[in-house]
């Protein structure tokens, strides 16, 4: 299993993004996406606490790929993955691409493959 | 008046980034901001009328910047402003720019700046 997982200021912006690889990809897939943007309670910002705790669910996973729009969200991911631990660091990529079409575009190759190098293929020769 | 319009499948990903941005930019700024993500009746999908009525929205506006996020957004903003006036397609750019990273950064400046060449400086050197 591959984990997605999207980070935003807006809750909103992750949650519609999640809606919209799972439509394409279906909820039965290879990836699972989740929606870890705006603060805990909701409003808008970023948490690391949040991030970790996606990260730990994706625990058993064999990658975990992180997508982030502007400033502090990616941030806010890199004190995350700080705080994880060296098992789990193996498997974390933080992804450089813009978070709408690259977190689309990974999790549907993501959705069928298995090894990281062949997920990023087309990602990595684009940006 | 610079009109900023945000397409994408997701109505949830346009009006959480429409709130993004005015957070940023005040709602009280040279830019204003339409969130015209999802069909007409806000399920997933693009719509060219919905887009169209965007752009109509922003008739006495200096310029008319569209952002879409991948495939048909982009095919149903290209509809949309086929069918928009002569006297509006000269106000109207479809920027190739992110989706979320691309308007937040043009609106910033649009909030501020009336040229189109200076709002737009920043993100032609960058994609």
């Amino acid at each position: 299993m591959n984990g997605i997982l999207l980070v935003s200021h807006s809750k909103k912006i992750t949650d519609g993004l999640k809606e919209m690889i799972e439509e394409m990809i279906g909820t039965d897939s290879k990836a699972s996406i989740y929606s870890l943007g705006g603060m805990e309670d909701g409003r808008l910002g970023t948490s690391a606490t949040k991030i970790l705790d996606g990260i730990q669910e994706c625990k058993d996973f064999r990658n975990i790929f992180i997508f982030c729009d502007i400033g502090s969200a990616v941030l806010s991911a890199e004190v995350a993955i700080e705080m994880a631990s060296e098992e789990l660091l193996k498997k974390i990529m933080l992804i450089d691409a813009p978070l709408v079409e690259g977190a689309f575009t990974v999790s549907v190759q993501a959705s069928v493959m298995n090894s990281k190098e062949d997920i990023l293929k087309d990602i990595l020769s684009y940006y």
